[in-house]
């Protein structure tokens, strides 16, 4: 081959996951290089193969979670099935599974068990609310993690509801986490010779992400509102008007107002009393947004974001994922990929997030068939 | 020392980041284990030190993405502080930066320079649009890749105006990319000897995790619209009125519905003409919602919680930071840390959200003051 090797070239990876966020996890170890072997149960396999737009016998949903795999299927609920997933772990570097905590030693793979198998073995776990405490047994799912976790409490309209971010987030950061933390135990293993259980949690991880906003609760004892689009301590800041559609603007701090302000030609009004500080825009809010609103108004979200981002404020269009897909700058870094799938044909993907200079991320192999794979690992089946 | 090393203890990181994507990165690897160097300016600082609540002389903010870090002052427009720096990197394993794309090069520090000072140097970058591409001088911020992936598009209300993410997770996915890039990369490094360039950006990060929502573009062409809080294609789903407030339900196939209706004392619907299978409740779900409004609101978000995961379905509280912070499970998690300061006193943060076995990530040490380490590694100053 005279593509480069990826960062995990050599790293077993056994993948007992289904649905998103175990399965997210793997597809980032296999879009670095990892050899991943996706176990499924006979019969239908992930339920994901069902799911969304199937064309040509290929969900696409399916398809971008789990290229770069292979698939075996195996009945784990029978003593054959559970010998040749033994087999597979004591050759493996890493298990990743996301069942609820304790299915995986009631299969009879518990710690002692696996230690015993391949005391290398390093295993990643998502799960809904950690390993402890008293919501352990509880089913989980991201929509329910958006709201235990204060995300939904400070999104959303002032004065509507709590809103849920629309994609899966807490599915994702999870499993973003999980495969953090699986390669940052396998860098440890370099150095120790042992393996580790690593774990991430929906909850946990969005609660992770409430930043500046937790922060504030905890110096100030007060829960954050909801701020709809506009900045909470800001102003101008958000979306602003053009003669076909809208600008998001984000002047976070003095130097970037004064360039937005200068930008659609209202500089003057950093010299008017109402509008001089940030204390006084926040105080005369209403009334500066208006001004600038028939500002912008003029001319068009194409002349805005060029003429704003000249001035050195960031400044972008609200795209739909059609525009999203088709900017340039999308193209430019390869984020919409067309992948061979044989009888399937060309399925579309999203590209890879992190760019590797020496060990590229890549497509090297496609999403496989059910069981595709039984045969390299089992014999003939 | 008693404790145990941390997975990423031996790695030193130089670390040229401020604000927030780079800090979050750098305390993600410090969290780890790795020693962590922040380089500020002499003066200021981390414009993050002035932001947020500041009690006793340190902001709450800044000491949560600050964690774990050390601090020394160099001013990189003279040559005294190139030459330093260069010794830094001499001896580092990793160089994080969140600069515009060139800027890096043009203070002196190109591949080939970091080449010559460390060949096993990594370096992670992390910047608004990536390294190449028409935008790649535009100025970046969160709220403009909220908008600018589609992310804003599909967020919200059916009928109200695109809505952000109130935490800024445009900026916190790129560091965690960027952490989850540099640590394979270390991983790599322990097989080939070599460091490399790894980097994310803030638009390409987000636009990884639109999932089914972009592979439902890419299968049929048209870019889905905002649903609110309802699923797109299942019901019933969503928030249900309790006595005393709202639950979060999430019946995501047939045999979770089954379980939320049976829970609710509503089993029988099944049978009913109207709501037999999911697409009838789909036609009839306005009609549905009432009905299970009027039996959920005879009993408490207590009760229901209880009732409906003891069936088996995920069912939560849409929660505050309050109650965030003071649920039983965030807590048996360690999800809430109080760190001592010294004389900055006790500060309260979010705990850590992957949990490792046997290099338990921990705080090895709180924030630093600004330039608390440069007699460590520049000797009297």
């Amino acid at each position: 081959m005279s593509q480069p090797e990826g960062a995990l070239a050599g790293i077993r990876v056994v993948d007992l996951t289904r649905i998103l966020a175990g399965p997210f996890c793997t597809m980032l170890l296999g879009d670095m290089g990892a050899e991943v072997i996706k176990v499924e149960s006979p019969g239908g396999g992930d339920a994901v193969r069902g799911q969304g737009v199937i064309k040509d016998g290929m969900s696409w949903y399916f398809a971008q979670f789990n290229r770069n795999k292979k698939s075996v299927t195996l009945d784990l609920y029978t003593d054959e099935g559970k010998a040749r997933l033994a087999e597979l772990l004591a050759s493996a570097d890493v298990l990743v599974e996301n069942f609820r905590p304790g299915v995986l030693d009631n299969m009879g793979f518990d710690e002692a068990r696996l230690k015993e198998l391949n005391p290398e073995l390093i295993v990643g776990s998502v799960n809904g609310y950690g390993s402890i405490g008293p919501y352990v047994n509880r089913p989980s799912f991201d929509f329910i993690a958006q709201a235990m976790s204060g995300f939904m409490s400070l999104t959303g309209e002032i004065e509507g509801e709590p809103m849920r971010a629309a994609p899966p987030i807490a599915d994702l950061i999870a499993g973003l986490y999980c495969a953090f933390g699986v390669v940052t135990a396998i860098a440890a293993r370099n150095r120790t010779g042992e393996g580790q259980y690593v774990e991430a949690s929906l909850n946990n991880s969005l609660i992770s992400l409430m930043a500046f906003l937790s922060a504030e609760y905890f110096a100030t004892g007060k829960p954050p509102a909801r701020s709809g689009n506009n900045h909470a301590i800001v102003a101008p800041y958000g979306m602003f008007k053009a003669k076909d559609g809208a600008i998001a603007v984000a002047p976070s701090n003095e130097t970037y107002a004064i360039r937005f302000l200068d930008a659609v030609g209202l500089g003057e009004l950093m010299d008017d009393e109402r509008f001089r500080t940030n204390a006084d825009r926040m105080r005369n809010r209403t009334e500066l947004l208006v001004i600038i609103d028939a500002a912008t108004e003029r001319e068009t979200v194409d002349h805005w974001i060029e003429t704003i981002n000249a001035a050195g404020c960031p400044c972008g269009r609200v795209m739909t994922l059609d525009e999203v897909f088709d900017d340039p700058q999308v193209r430019a870094t390869e984020m919409v990929l067309d992948v061979d799938h044989g009888d399937h044909g060309s399925i579309r993907m999203t590209g890879f997030p992190v760019k590797m200079s020496k060990t590229p991320t890549r497509i090297h192999r496609p999403a496989p068939d059910l069981g595709q794979h039984n045969n390299e690992f089992f014999g003939e089946d």
